[in-house]
């Protein structure tokens, strides 16, 4: 299996890029195809693997799309490393590719390139809810920031798909996020969708709240991209601090001794950098994107979620899912 | 101090309500009117107060709004207790209000009744993020659903008069919930508010995002009342789930009598019920709403919080701070 890797996207490219590349080579049966400035890859290469040499196909990609530039502007840059990951796929030369730079460039990339599954109206990005409810999944947790309600009933049916497909779910349940549990809460944007998912043949439970997401009240949770990307940020922060404090806590109580392996439990099971990246869903071809902030774990991470997501041929459900004009078929 | 209790008002009505009302009443030097149907408030107080006999005030309020009515029923609903008890505030006989009953019940309860403060476009609820940051504060914490980008950017004016009178912060830092730190990042709304909040003369410090609400990173942290609702819920619901999962297997692990007193400390750190309720800011009296699961304990902490809004005076300086048409001023 081949895996196509922005090595120039994210805050710390590309050192922690590489370093995670390095890593995920060690540890796990892919070949990675590294993409971005030739030059820099192979200095960067030089400078982690110390004597031990591995073996990576480079492509070179001139151009880099920052976190503060006009995600759009990815229309015209075809030398943009985030570009060049994606049309390797599109050729075949690989399975899938994997990005922490740009979101919204990585998306706009991906559907330029690929093009959209069936009658998809936007794409959107899925996250396993993981940590305390690992079979809970979030769409949009961040590709689309203005969303219409037809957009929200797509997101669920494509999140659908991945839990019945990919977890062996059947008929999972399907609830929209907004501000309380009754019928009539919410805003516009919400109300409407409501609607539409109360009208579809998706299994749609009615809205639920913030509460629900770490309770795993639904297996599909709606939001728009926007909400979603909150909500993780606020649960990977609040898991972090909640337990870094408790850790000072017992440590000045002399208890770290008898206490620490199980906190540490408990930080690798909040830890995001065990799923590292979230797929695009909607696109007709496999393209991941993790935070940011990725440093080398996340990357490992991000790469073992791509493997994972071409063994389980997650584009072939997708396509069988939301063939013949299903999506919003109602 | 008198404060007016609705007493039907949350899904534990009207027993937990009673039965924190009593409770305040023992530990806290308060006058509390209970608000509701006079028959209904007899009979709780019978069952709950067994021997012991604790003087209130009652006040007859024939109808109650539930939870999945329609808001605006309320302005035909002059007998509803959530009416009522904003009339004894605006005739005088009463300091502050307090319910744990439908939040837009509440809010266009005190719209009709008490008017607006100089030039508000719309009220929020402001709520200090407590447990891990008890001096981060959120506007709107779930008052207006379907937002502008000026009601935004008075949500961060009243956040910030909040913060400078009554935690006596000067110039607070005010950032706009997005999802990302970029200047380009957010939706149509928050851009736009982004530009307000920019060219304003509060202390702006530009977009965060879910990771800051936990870190503490700005002193009022602007959204609207959909995803300030949904964050706080989130917030409440996965500290008390990782907590409660830490200690069992604490207690697996036979750990419970080391580590116990602490995690209660912790429990107690992150417990809403200590705040209980939080303010509208923007209406001309004083009221406060809390979470429609309140039990007793958070009536308990409901009423506390009121109480310190009295004697903190926020109305007046929401008034000084709102006055001659500050508002929108930038």
């Amino acid at each position: 299996m081949k895996i196509a890797l922005d090595a120039m996207g994210g805050d710390y490219a590309p050192r922690e890029i590489l370093l995670g590349a390095v890593q995920a080579k060690r540890a796990v049966d892919v070949d990675l195809i590294l993409v971005g400035k030739r030059a820099v890859i192979e200095q960067g290469l030089a400078e982690i693997q110390a004597a031990e040499k591995l073996e990576f196909e480079i492509v070179d990609a001139p151009d880099v799309v920052h976190f503060d530039e006009n995600p759009s502007s990815v229309k015209e840059r075809r030398g943009a490393s985030i570009r060049v990951m994606c049309e390797l796929v599109k050729e075949g030369r690989a399975n899938a590719c994997l990005t922490m730079g740009h979101t919204g460039a990585g998306i706009i990339s991906s559907l330029i390139t690929f093009g959209r599954i069936g009658e998809v109206l936007r794409p959107c990005v899925g996250l396993p809810y993981y940590g305390l409810q690992p079979h809970t999944f979030l769409t949009d947790s961040g590709a689309i920031v203005d969303c219409k309600p037809e957009y929200l009933l797509q997101f669920a049916r494509m999140g659908a798909i991945y839990v019945e497909k990919i977890w062996g779910i059947a008929r999972p349940t399907v609830g929209l996020m907004t501000n309380g549990r009754e019928d009539n809460k919410g805003n516009e944007l919400t109300r409407a969708a409501f609607a539409l998912l109360k009208a579809s043949d998706l299994n749609f439970i009615g809205n639920v709240e913030g509460y629900d997401l770490p309770n795993g009240t639904a297996n599909v949770i709606v939001t728009d991209g926007l909400w979603g990307n909150i909500a993780v940020k606020v649960t990977e922060s609040l898991s972090e601090q909640l337990l870094r404090r408790l850790q000072k806590r017992f440590a000045d109580a002399g208890l770290s001794d008898a206490v620490d392996p199980i906190l540490q439990e408990f930080f690798e099971m909040m830890d995001y950098e065990h799923i590292g990246a979230a797929p695009v869903l909607g696109v007709d071809g496999l393209i991941l994107i993790g935070h940011g902030r990725s440093r080398a774990a996340a990357v490992v991470g991000g790469i073992k979620s791509t493997r994972y997501a071409v063994q389980v041929d997650l584009l072939g459900a997708l396509r069988a899912g939301l063939g013949e004009g299903r999506v919003v078929q109602t």
